[in-house]
Parts: structure tokens; sequence; C-alpha cells
């Protein structure tokens, strides 16, 4: 399924020609490939987005090859995109005007965890799974969670300021990036923020190159805060009549001063497949949350005891609490395994992920629902229900629905920034949600950001065509 | 005591004129200040910068105040500095160059309190107390709480990224600040970030803000994260031999995995101060560590009792735990008042804003005391320990001891850097730091922040003379 291929000027032959043998030369082959069936398996990410072929793909083993990488593009004049895990949801990883592709996973050593200071130093490359492991077996704990774990790599969750679960009670991956070395296309090689808890010297460069989606520089180490490991967690699972309840029931809680570790949505035609799938959900139920507590025991079991007595009085169906690790992982393992299972109910899946004010969650999926319906677009939403951010998920199977699809798209972009919600709470806008950035965004905004852009990357080689609408696509 | 003027270009007569005849017209004489005692009153802040008398004083009462305000002096060509509570400590709100200081002082409402979004929306002019008191009358809480809350605003807050005590848990301003309107020099309006817990729409503007000194935009409405009250506070006094045995208690807490709402530190000559102002202490003592832990009530004894288990095993002094509220705000009231108390001991106080990795902390002040002690200058220290955040100060009566103040200051910065720290915390660059930042930061680094600098701000008019270095000053 190819989607939104954006208008990005493509190098010349000669440039792209100029570009290969300046890598061969100063790189050598074993760190420069380019035969087809590599470049083909570095055209695509994770989302829908067109694949497209790079020229080259280099594969650095340390800051120097990316910045002789980066030399190369800027000489050549070829666009260069950077690459973590691939597992990005939007495109960001995707060469969509060929040229170079830089992967950073060969860089994936983890150089320093301090128990003291609480910092963790990684190399770009490091897999999120091998941080968690390593940071807990120290007693420690880095919250962000997306679903993608088990592939991708700190850039990528830097680079596109990923979530998950635990955000709710956590945050993101800004909360915890102290510290950056970044790889710019003027060949600079700048250390932003400190290692250290506090520090206001100067422009928080940082927090601007964290969420930039591989347009403003590429990573070398990056200094994480660590925060100690919680005692213990415990899990519930509610079943509720419909999302207007189970909606109720997270604006009770919150009301109530709790702060579980996550609160997780699914609706009603997810439970549906989740029943399809094998797996015995009571009937009557419309809508579930599946709630994390965490901290030390004693607090785990009143947060856990106050939680539930919140979701019998919203009248919720059933409240079930996990009674030990393994049933928790079950209902864990179903919810982790939901963005694949939906993926195998149809040819073709979008998953939209967009943030709206909490309480407003239950209006925006009725908005949902009755645009799918019209459209006659299969839907499923679950997702992050603390946070107000939903991952909508449209399905179809052949591309004759591709059109009723991007209806039903652009009309959930526009309820959402209509309900004061914006376009994306952790996947970034990538390619595929840049033609609606306007919608959320005054052009003033993103003349602003484009300046912004154009200080790190003059000559806009580096991973061009995300973020920013370019010309004859999308509603804007 | 004059410090520091910094090298910026002055407005022509010709502009001043122009500009004040221009804030006249649009503005009329009620909202622009320009009688000399008025002038006079905006001229200095809570820091030893050099005072200079602006131009014209504008008060503005809404956003198209502070735009027009902004189109005289791009028009003009005068410099503009925002001011918000004048509270600062490193000389942000003076208008070295004159022209003219925009307050937002009158722009003080807090718009909205939403308890189920867990979010307040404020304009800049909001006094820190008021806010805290506001929320917390909701069951809410925001953390950040430098110590001049009872005359800061929001703005100068968010400007400074300010952070306080309560920063070792809970972060500094950064941390709540979710979405931010700002007016620009170009006369822009924009609103940057989000009202939703998660969001990753495009660059983190708002983090590019926050922080900036008040050199990139002039703030209106501000979105603010909020957190639920903690049910209870406890707080430890804990007495030591001297730092390095204070310093060992930090890192068997941190290593325990307490987590301390704060943990503040006073130095041997700072609990002199205590004791020539009145307070009896153990004449033993050559430290103090002030401890607040927060939660629950039952999370509040077990972690005071913990606390308390680590103190004794370091072999501390004595560790008083207070017992009711009113013991509580008495040690905190002598910790909020030594700032104060200080400035009473000599005529002249420098108060040095610097963070070490938090196990530094005592060789940092073995440092400090040796070189203040070669200079034949005053010292003592107090501050953030466990966020390694230290408030060194530096006393003097009489100018011709300033050459060895200033060498100390100097030795002092050298130092932190060495250690792996950073020159600010909280307090921010100004222009009292403006001369070191090379110390801290690469040319490329600083000369990437002058780049964004100019797309915010390309005629260098809105609060010159601040962060960056200018010719002439300082050893670098």
């Amino acid at each position: 399924m190819l989607r939104l291929r954006p208008d990005v000027a493509e190098p010349s032959a000669a440039a792209r020609a100029k570009a290969l043998t300046l890598l061969g030369r100063r790189l050598g082959a074993s760190k420069v490939l380019t035969d087809a069936d590599a470049c083909e398996r570095y055209s695509s990410d994770e989302s829908e987005a067109a694949p497209r072929v790079p020229d080259a793909v280099v594969l650095a083993e340390n800051e120097n090859d990316i910045l002789t990488a980066l030399a190369v593009a800027r000489e050549a004049e070829v666009p260069l995109t950077p690459r973590a895990g691939g597992t990005g949801r939007t495109g960001g990883a995707v060469p969509v005007a060929g040229g170079i592709v830089l992967v950073v996973t060969g860089m994936n050593e983890i150089k320093e965890i301090d128990r003291r200071e609480r910092i963790a130093v990684v190399q770009p490359g490091v897999i999120l799974t091998d941080l968690h492991a390593a940071v807990e077996k120290e007693g420690l704990f880095y919250p962000p969670d997306p679903n993608s774990l088990v592939g991708c790599c700190l850039a990528g969750n830097v680079a596109e300021n990923a979530g998950g679960p635990r955000a709710f009670k956590y945050g993101v991956t800004r909360e915890y990036v102290l510290g950056l070395e970044a790889m710019l296309m003027g060949g600079q090689r700048i250390r932003a923020g400190k290692r250290t808890a506090k520090g206001v010297t100067g422009y928080d460069v940082t927090a601007t190159l964290v969420g930039s989606e591989g347009t403003l520089g590429v990573f070398g180490d990056i200094t994480l805060r660590l925060i100690p490991k919680p005692e213990s967690v415990m899990t519930l699972m509610v079943l509720f009549d419909d999302v207007h309840q189970s909606g109720r029931c997270v604006g009770e809680m919150i009301a109530a001063g709790l702060v579980p570790r996550c609160i997780e949505l699914l609706d009603s035609a997810t439970l549906q497949a989740m029943r399809d799938a094998g797996n015995a959900i009571n009937p009557a139920a419309g809508a579930m949350l599946l709630i994390d507590v965490d901290g030390d025991e004693r607090t785990c079991e009143k947060q856990a005891e106050r939680v539930a007595g919140v979701c019998d009085d919203v009248g919720a169906l059933e409240v079930l609490v996990a009674q030990d690790a393994a049933q928790r992982d079950r209902l864990w393992a179903a919810r982790r395994e939901m963005s694949v299972a939906v993926r195998r109910l149809a040819k073709h899946k979008l998953a939209e992920d967009v943030v709206v004010p909490r309480r407003r969650v239950p209006e925006l999926l009725d908005r949902v629902y009755r645009c799918a319906e019209e459209q006659g677009v299969r839907s499923l939403t679950y997702g992050h229900a603390g946070d107000g951010n939903l991952h909508c998920n449209f399905l179809w199977n052949d591309d004759d629905e591709l059109p009723r699809v991007d209806a039903a798209i652009e009309q959930l972009f526009r309820d959402v920034i209509d309900l004061g919600g914006t376009l994306t709470g952790e996947h970034g806008v990538g390619v595929l949600k840049a033609p609606y950035l306007p919608l959320e965004q005054s052009a003033e905004l993103i003349a602003l950001q484009r300046d912004i852009k154009r200080v790190f990357d003059p000559q806009g080689l580096l991973n061009p065509g995300k973020i920013f609408p370019t010309s004859g696509h999308g509603p804007c």
C-alpha cells in the first residue's frame, strides 16, 4: 500500500554518483551497502508510507562515521535519512527522495549506568528493552515503553519523543533526556544539555532536538535520567457497558487524585477482535480499562482498592484484580499483541495516534464511530485513555476503499482539533500526517519551525519530506 | 554596586524619540511611563547587575499591548526588555541598552483551573504564590517553588525555567509547561504546545521558549500541567560533622531508592550565620540537611523512618523530625529567610547558582573553601543538595575587594565545569554569567543558539546583552 509520497526534490544522477564515490572512498565497502537487496531492506518502516529504495545505506559504527556520511550528503547534495530501529509508524525513516540511509543500530553500547546520579549514558542504537533490563537490574527504572520496545532504539525514541502506557504517570521520553550529542549537517558535533539533574544554561537545545523526527541532527550518546524502580505493580481489568461509562470512570479517578501508572482503553470493536481471537470476554462488555498501579506493596494495594471503588461507583460490569504476575502478564500480553492482531483483521491498517483532553475521549469516539459508519469503513480504537491519547485504527482490504478511509482520517483529525486536541501523541508527524499539520498549527508557527529547520540544515537535505507539508497533498 | 554592563549597541536619540512618540500615539499615557522616577523603578532586578534606566516603561494590559510595544521597538529600532516580577538574580530584566521595558504584571488573571484535566491556564503576570494557593484549594499542586515565590510571576518562572527545593522530586518549570502563547518581534502571535497531557506535533517550540530568558518572545497565556496535592509532608532536620558526611548521606539516600520531596544543604558558614542570628544550633555541627518527604500519611512516615535510618547509619550528629506543622514551618522559614539574612552580613553579595553531579558536592565545596581562603573572600553555601544545585554566596563590603571576588567566582565556574557540572541550575545566565558561557559550551553550540535567536529576533532588539557573551568582558 503506497501512500503519500511527498513532493521532495530528487538528487540528480550526478549527485548520486558523487555520493556513492565519496562514501566508498571515505568509509569503505564494509560500512556502505549499495546492492539492491540491502537497499530494499531500508526502504520502509512499520508504517503505511510508500517505500522508497535509497541509493546507499551507511552502517555507522561511531560518531565519525556519522559525520562522514553527513559531509558526503552535504558535498554531493543528496538527501540523508537517519534510521535506528525502523519501527516508526508515520514514515519517519523512509528515504522519500532516495539518497543515503544512515543506520545507527550498530552503535548499541550502554556506556554507563550510575545508581548514585540516577543516569544512564547510551549509544543511539541501544534497543529499548535492553536498556530496561539493564537499569532494572540496578534497581532503577526508565519509564517510556512504546509498544515497539523489543525493536525500537533510543535514538528513534528520542527523535519521535516516544511514549507508551506508562506515560500517564511518568511522562514521555523528553522528560528523561538530560543531554544529547548531535551531529549536524554543517559538520558540527554538539553536546547539548547536561549530566546533572538541573541545568538552564542557554536555550534548551536538547528539547529542540527531542521529537524533531530526524530532521535537525543525528544523535550520538544520549544521557538519560532514571528513577528508582517501583517495588510493586498491580493490574486491574475492568469491563464497562460502553466507552461513555469507561470515560466517566477515568474522569472520577482523576478527580479523586489517583495516579495509576497507566489507564488503557479498549473499545467495543477491539474487544470483539479479542473475542474472535479466542479470548473469553463478557459479551455484555462494550469497553475495557486495563489499569496498572505501582509503588510499595501497601501503596499498590491501597490504590488498587481505591481504583476498584471508583469503578464500582460508576457501575462497572466487572472488576478483576490480577492475582499474580502470570495473570498480570497475560492481560498485558493481550494488550501488547493488539496492534499485531488488528493487522490480521484486514490487509491494510492505519493507526492514527491522536490526543484529546481526556474528558472528551467518549465524544471523540462517538464521532469516529459515526464517521466510520457513514463512510462504511471498519474502525477500532484502543490506547492510553488516561492521557486522552488514542490509537484509532482504520482497516481496509481493497484499494478502492481508500478514498473513504482517507475521508474518515481527515474527519478524525478535524474532530480532534475541534475538541482541543493534537494530531499526534507519540508517533510523530512523519510523512503521513505532514499534509494535516496546518489543521493544528498556524501558518506563522509552521513558518517559524521551517526557519528553525534551516538553522540546523540550510540545504534541506536531512530527512526531507517529513513534518512539514509539501505542495499538492492532503487537505491543506 | 555596578557590575558587568555588556557592550550592546545603544539606540540613537532619534530612534528613542521615535519610540516615545509611537508609544504615546498607539498606547496612550496611561500605559506608557516616561517620567524619571517611574523609569528608575524599572532599571534593575534583584541581582547585582548594573541598573540602567529605560527610556519608557509600557504597562501591558493585554496581548495587543504587547504586540504594539514590540511593533514600536521594531519600527523605531530600540531595544525592548520584557519584565514580570523583577525578582531575577542574573540581571535578566535589566534594560542594559535602555529603550523600552515591557511590564506584564498587570496581566495577572488565573483564567482556568481544571481538576479533571489537571491543567491551569494563567496570564503571564500571575504571582507564583497566588497560583499555589488557587490550585491547592482544588486539591492540586504546582511544584516549582523558587525562593522568590511571593513576588515572582509565572512569565519570569517560565523565562528562567525556575526550580526551587521541590525540584528534587518534581522537576523544574519546564516539566509543567504544556503550552505557551508568545508574541514575537516579527509581530507573530503564536500558540506553541498543547492543552493535552501528550502531544508531539512539530518541533517543541514551547521547550525552546522555556528558559529563553526573555530573548525569544514575550509570553501571553501559559498552560500548566498540575498534579494531585500530596496528602502529607514531613520534615527532618539532620546535623552532620561536615559537608562530606552530609554528602555521603545524600548518596546513600539516593542509592537506597529514596525520593524525598527536597534535600536542602546548609554548610558550616551558613549554620554560623544562623547561630549569629539567634538560632540555637549544636555548635559541633558543620552541615545541615533539611529534608521533606511527602505522600499519604503512612508513606510519609515510612519514608521519614528510612531517611532517618540512613542518617543514623552515616553517623549524623542529630536527627530531628518536626513534630507538627508549626515546627515544620519554623524550620523552613529559617531556610527561606537565609537569602535575606545573608544579605545583611555584608554590603554586597553574589549568589552563584551552580550545579555539579550530586556526589561531587563535597568536592566542589572543598574547592570553594580553599579558593575563598586564598582570595580572602567570605563565602557561604546552601542549596538543593539532592540536585547538586548549590547557591554559593560571596560577600564583600568594599569595592576594592571586588577583583578577589571576581577571581573566586571565575575559579568556582571553572571548578564546576571541571567536575562535570553546569553554570546555572535555575537563575539563568542573564547578564552576570554571559561572559562565562564559553566555559561550558562550545563555540559551535553558542553559534547555533545565536542563529536560533536570529530566527525569533532578526534585529537583535529583544532583551539584548543577555545569555551570550559580548566582547570585552570576563575571561572568555
